[in-house]
């Protein structure tokens, strides 16, 4: 960490500054610019508060030059991790596509969709029973009862499924849940992640619509350092100027996680752009900047379905999408390229 | 709601849609255009999913004419919300100052800040107890213990006093606190939105950052909807490109949520900023603005606070601040003259 | 275009509205809400100031329904437009790699970089002679001198070049240019894209920072109604709060911008990033979106580059790149699956 | 200039950085982390190219400590600057209305208007001769006699004038002109800025929609570099994710401007809403923030004019808002306050 000093600082209040600094394990190597004393701290400044130390009078600027997570750093951990969900591997050269509905709806939606996706190439289902739906008179989900109907065609279909969270006291439901979704709007539900780091499933952590990259770092290292390191990150869209796309996929976000992070990095295009004719698209965009996965909206009625609806595929056209990123993914980023 | 056709419509697809929609109870207009058919939706239209009527192959294009909410809406409720917190009075011409340090440290602290903004002008006390902090190595606030120093500050000062809460869990240490503030990164928490639209006290709602006025009125309605009308609305500065501030405050945010709801209308000028010397212009421009209230972080040491340090005021300079507001205050834009 | 009327319109005003359109050619379907009445304006809207009828105190809200471009759009233009520059086609399955330095700076370094990249694969040179620099103090190009220099390069090579034009009076120098580029600033320099109209070369159009992709194809539409139809549409990145990256590359914008309009669509990956590592992936996740070509900044000694060296590649470097993109095509989405 | 660099980094290139940094007249002063050395950089860092040394193997980050402006630099130029347009005085406690219609449309229109806001206390007249418009199908305004009809308002009303220049082909008609406007979507036109600093006239500077604070003090510094010092600032709002205003007023960029620098700030609030409703509490919060100055539309009548109707009042309706300005300007914030 850099602090910049004013000119001509008050000579107790820059000795309380060091003296404080210095309390807190930091070594100080100070050096004289044109204008101004600049302070190089030395140590474990991960502790140290940014925004207190440029509070103080004294101080007229402070960069920080080490990233301030540890657990989901790739510098302490150069090899990329691997996932294990239910049996599925994500990360490491482990590519999967998860596919499944908005909503669970219906037994029978979800069997036929189940076994739809998996014959199209998922190697995991999805379907949300808890909804986060911005409108109090929208359908918000089945609940409980939609995570049974998810069970039932995680047996039927033999695939390992993911759904998602809204608040810990829904964990209960959770049991034979293969993984647990932590939605874009809960990204910093920070008393949620405390939770989740005591869990023993692997996380999907979806980045917010208005988080940096390093936020959905920090969000991860909340879980890490409760000691559940099976964290997978998600990039769905960034909120933008642009109206055309519901969300702007930042697919620069693929390459820049695999650099700073050794965690497996996957993409949503079905939410990123609101549009099913964008599925196909996106999808090959993130296949080839190095994504080790796609979650993708798949129903088998998207005219019917009750939430969403406007950015499902049918299976049919599922499998399609599906073939045409395995056929691309050989020609894709490799994600050693990345992390050199 | 209007639907815009595409050009030569499958006449079936036509009929099934127009069967759909009346079903809901809709009545629907259609017009011709050069090329495209144009449907006018009749009727309440918020229980249509527009998503899903965009999905479908022959449509081109919905619009919503109307929102989509109701409790919120000053269409239906034209005079302005007068929301009482322990006595005292926000909206419709009742114009408070809630101040105090970001996190409750001690019971001294407490105390001395409470007694010098209660001095100062302020009239409700702000203290943090649950603290939502991006790092988990930064300080997470005292919890129930933070609560009960408020509380004590509370009978000290005489002021009613403001804390967030994080999730629902923690409402058995609400019972003596006036207002509950759901935090900018809650505002989508719709779980904890549920359960607060069923408690007796007011919520200070602040803004997501990334979030429009218009998400902010529909989570305003999940509060109301539950039956909890008390619902005092906060800006707090959005994440836009510009760095030289923490985020950027919408000032707009003031004039267009006086004109879409009766609501009161407060402004965090701190958070917005980010710079403890930015406080008095910006509270100065949203009290023009015809902003009901003020929400400043004040700290009796704000070169040792544990949090957020960079936008504190001492409470010396607070009363300065809110000598400024004061004068300015019968200068400003009258909510009567946007709601009209 | 839908004009949703106020409650209770004033009559007389109401009278001189539907008079001042149908003067102007318009036909009005109105029909009756619950509580307003809509007016459905057919014929020819792109002559009606939507701003200007949305004051109307008679009015609450205006919808536009007909994209106001004509000469851009898709739907006038089904077919895929293939631009000639120098008898390089782009366009239409014709895919192309410009390539080049930032700033050109002496007649070795053009000279070696051009036979580089058209030996790595690129069929169009590029290299900056004006240079649109944020600083006035940083280096501003060779100006005239700068086109003779690649002038050069292209009889070396073979290949026709592109370079940017900052204003009106610097055409005289692009007599031997083969495509003329604005730059992303220059986006909206309305006098500047009017005299491209009037101008016989293709015209490279840069997507401004902070322009959404209906002003791009506006921006367009400003250089086809001056009779130049020759237009090539380039993204590089808009402005977001996201700073791990200079710019978010919008890869949506390819999908988008193939099914509005029928103008060929490429990708500056290098702009987009800022950082030369995240050229590839960019470059790879762009061509399997669809684009028609990548622009690629290329620099024989990126160290001692004047200007952006930052995001350049060696010629030896670049070379690998176009080969995983020129293996990577042939299982790119079409512009044919967009457009349908 | 703070460079951080990787660990281990290769020595002969380190000594090539060195020996190149110290070529430019920088002392450097080295310091060892844990990891990282870093190296301060001392003396004029201005010309040094941030990104290429970014771009260099052996660098992981470097940092700006020094503002790369000068002439527009408050820290060189304690003072306000007090720019004089015609006589009027702006800056430096001096505040100025500026009022007049979009554009230009007849010389009775723009008389009446001039009368009209001089009585109702605008110091300077405006009005657009040369307009930048989105769609090459709107009216582009009536130029160089656009520029004669403003000369006679200005003759008869007695207020300087100020109207926008498009490119410097167009300066043979503002020899009459008090004050020459660069407009948002030319802020980063370099080729115009450098033209304007060799005018004698004051230039009227307003930020791009997508620019940033530094960067619009960058393009200030442009005009000043030439030799004109007399920089009027003008925010006129940003574009964000928010739809419910045409732009976001960036109400901070007033104290934040006036600490960074010493030339007067106004405000456009017409602009910034795009709504005539908001004109006036946005002017009001602009006042109490400290700005110099407000710039409003007025139009004689709103409901005709030919070019952004939607966000211009009555010259009747502007004497009620520039009362209401004029009432609370003695309450604002001062600009002393924010430049200690």
């Amino acid at each position: 960490m850099i602090v910049v000093l004013k000119a001509n600082p008050d000579p107790e209040q820059l000795e309380n500054l060091t003296t404080w600094l210095t309390g807190q394990g930091i070594t100080i190597h100070s050096s004289l610019g044109v204008n101004n004393l600049v302070l190089g701290l030395v140590g474990d400044t991960s502790v140290i508060d940014m925004d207190l130390v440029k509070s103080l009078d004294i101080v007229e600027d402070v960069k920080r030059i080490r990233e301030p997570y540890k657990n989901a750093n790739r510098k302490f951990h150069p090899d990329d991790m691997i996932v294990d969900v239910g049996g599925v591997k994500i990360g490491g050269g482990h590519f999967v596509i998860i596919a499944g509905p908005c909503s669970i709806e219906t037994e029978a939606q979800m069997k036929e969709v189940a076994l739809g996706v998996r014959d199209g190439g998922a190697a995991l289902l999805r379907g949300g029973a808890f909804k986060p739906r911005t409108s109090p008179y929208a359908f918000q989900g089945l609940g409980g009862n939609g995570i049974d109907l998810l069970i039932k065609a995680k047996k039927a279909s033999g695939l390992p499924v993911v759904t998602e969270i809204m608040e810990i006291g829904q964990l209960k439901y959770f049991e034979e849940v293969d993984m647990i979704q932590v939605g874009a709007r809960n990204m910093q539900n920070f008393q949620l992640l405390k939770e989740l780091g005591r869990v023993d499933r692997p996380i999907l952590l979806k980045r917010g619509m208005a988080n940096t990259i390093d936020e959905l770092l920090m969000s991860a290292e909340y879980i890490m350092a409760g000691g559940n390191e099976s964290v997978v990150l998600c990039e769905r869209g960034i909120r933008t100027f642009e109206t055309s796309t519901r969300n702007t996929l930042d697919i620069s976000a693929i390459p820049v996680l695999k650099k700073k992070t050794h965690l497996p990095v996957i993409v949503d295009p079905s939410h990123a752009a609101g549009m099913a004719e964008l599925v196909k698209p996106l999808a090959l965009a993130a296949t080839a900047a190095g994504a080790d996965g796609l979650m993708i909206e798949v129903h088998n009625d998207p005219q019917h379905a009750l939430c969403d609806g406007a950015q499902s595929l049918t299976p049919e056209r599922f499998a399609e999408v599906a073939k045409a990123i395995f056929a691309l993914r050989p020609f894709a980023m490799e994600s050693a390229e990345m992390s050199q």
